[in-house]
């Protein structure tokens, strides 16, 4: 893997990185494909709608269909019939947040599987192992993810246990063929000075590029933005920076202000299906009676299938009629919108127009809830 | 609306039939588009399947989102972003088989709506109104469906009200701008002779093409063959025969040879949600432990995109995991199986092959449960 800044206006960065599976301009959004499939959406849509890397849950995928299966199947890519690039989580999240845990020791985490009630394991060797099974073109490694909020004696535990996790990791990724890339993950909690000790001591161990974890987990916005903006400035600036998990529309032109070059985020697949459609002036609830007879297109700015096709009278049927076509359509639609607002960033960036691109986003766009930053 | 037969083998029929929005081949399978939308399809998914024409729901379209807003959106071709043909159905079938019938008089057939228990009322003369709101290309007359088994007595007097009904429908045609065409459906349960009273009389009255209504209802698959064969035979040959709600592959090669026309059924698409698709060797239940490391295609000899670019294992995966994309990816095959095969007879027919082709069909062709025909 290799990654190019190719131009900067302020802490904005344009790049490029080039992976076994194409090249992704950054800032780029990534959709997540959670089960080997981003919900709804076929490879070919994806491609139509300019994505070019997308996300899939190691934790999900270990679930089922196992990854001895897609290994067997030719991998990742082939079993979901995706020729962009692949970035795997390391399941890390998920098993904190989903799964019922039974032990974390120094060793990694025993989970109970909710699918089969199985006892589980995880360890930094063997989230490696996984993502090598699913030939994944860029990799994490496991990582311990908080709660917000945490103390400031189990953060700094947390942290040392995710650091150490993150050395193992690099060994057993050494090991492999190098075919993939292993980005680290810098956690630290809300506290300024464990994020910058996170960001030194991840540096030092090395990684092909850098994520920010434990984001967006229930921290106030300004604490947020602010953190991001730090770590995100303390990073090496030759390395992707990857923020996990964010975000909200305004969320990813704040961070692509902070010099961010990934995100992933389930909000325009999610909301998608929940009936929350994202345009270019804003959220619109597709369900509203006030969508029954209204011959206009969800959003006027876009190009999607969705939008050149059919009219908010259509959509608002199919969504209140439970019709699998709605919760498509609307995925198209929101995945379209992420991906656009990318490649407008991009342009804006190359352009050394970001700041004036910032304004005039925020001065047509009407945010879902109380913008806090 | 013309309709020609450009080639005949045996029984069977090559035709075309020309609509305000396209030529439709015949022998034709119109995948179902209840609710505005064949379930998981976009319209480009159906003209890329070969679709040229689908049918509505009258009865779903009135309860949901009315015809009033479908006018008011332009009509249900504009509605929906289907640029083909449309035959809308008179809302008989649906008012007698899920609605709770309060009465049935001469005046029509008062029923409870189970969306929002209103009670609501059809007239042979408001589904001719309800139909030319949504603007569909060939429409359909009210006309009592009786469940199988009906006494004789019970037959011939449902028989003559449907007989009335579809008198009173002409009429009401009649005084459109004749941009729809208007078929007959001939009624008389499974008795032999009602059946050939229900052609004279239906005939007599004179429509744009004749469906054969009440078939498919539990009568045992000899009866149903059997009294196709003689109706379809007794029906005029210039005009197209509709055999409403079939059905099967099988059944659909078997009706072709008795010389029908156009089929619907709900069968490809519902299937294809309960996880069966259908192939050229046979019906497969997608969700069989035996797929789940299988790399071959769904059907090796179908051209469609789910069979181009997934193994049964993805599939597999994707339908135990209850995945959106499942249903989608299922029914694209399904409708792409059934409008290949509606393809490969009306070749047949024009080769003067359809002998040839129907005992290849039925020697690779491993049916569901028993063929008792």
């Amino acid at each position: 893997m290799r990654f190019e800044v190719t131009a900067t206006d302020g802490a904005a960065r344009r790049g490029q990185l080039t992976t076994g599976h194409g090249v992704v301009d950054t800032p780029v959004f990534m959709p997540v494909g959670t089960q080997a499939t981003v919900k709804a959406l076929t490879p070919e849509d994806l491609e139509a709608a300019g994505a070019q890397i997308v996300l899939g849950n190691t934790y999900h995928l270990l679930l089922r269909p196992g990854p001895d299966v897609v290994r067997d199947l030719g991998g990742l890519h082939r079993f979901m019939g995706w020729r962009g690039a692949i970035l795997t989580d390391s399941g890390g999240f998920q098993v904190f947040s989903l799964a019922k845990i039974r032990k974390i020791s120094d060793d990694g985490v025993e989970f109970r599987a909710p699918l089969d009630g199985a006892t589980r394991f995880l360890s930094p060797e063997s989230v490696v192992d996984i993502q090598r099974a699913l030939g994944a073109d860029v990799t994490m490694p496991l990582d311990e993810c908080l709660a917000y909020p945490a103390t400031r004696e189990a953060t700094e535990r947390s942290l040392a246990l995710t650091l150490r996790w993150a050395e193992r990791a690099r060994a057993a990724h050494a090991a492999g063929d190098g075919g993939q890339a292993l980005f680290g993950i810098v956690q630290g909690g809300s506290y300024e000075d464990l994020r910058a000790e996170a960001v030194e001591r991840t540096v030092a161990l090395g990684f092909d590029g850098y994520a920010i974890g434990g984001m967006a987990v229930g921290e106030p916005k300004p604490t947020m933005v602010d953190l991001t903006a730090r770590v995100a400035a303390a990073l090496p600036a030759d390395r992707p920076r990857y923020l996990m998990g964010v975000g909200k529309p305004e969320d990813l032109v704040e961070s692509v202000a902070c010099g961010v070059d990934m995100f992933d985020c389930v909000l325009p697949t999610r909301n998608a299906r929940n009936g929350q459609a994202f345009t270019s002036t804003g959220p619109v609830t597709i369900k509203q009676a006030r969508w029954t007879r209204e011959a206009a297109a969800l959003d006027a700015a876009c190009d999607c299938y969705t939008c050149r096709t059919f009219s908010r009278g259509y959509l608002r049927h199919l969504f209140v009629s439970e019709e699998l076509l709605a919760y498509r359509l609307l995925t198209l639609h929101n995945v379209r919108f992420y991906l656009r607002l990318m490649a407008t960033m991009r342009e804006a960036i190359a352009a050394r127009t970001f700041d004036a691109f910032r304004r005039a986003f925020f001065s047509r766009y009407v945010l879902s809830s109380d913008r806090v930053c």
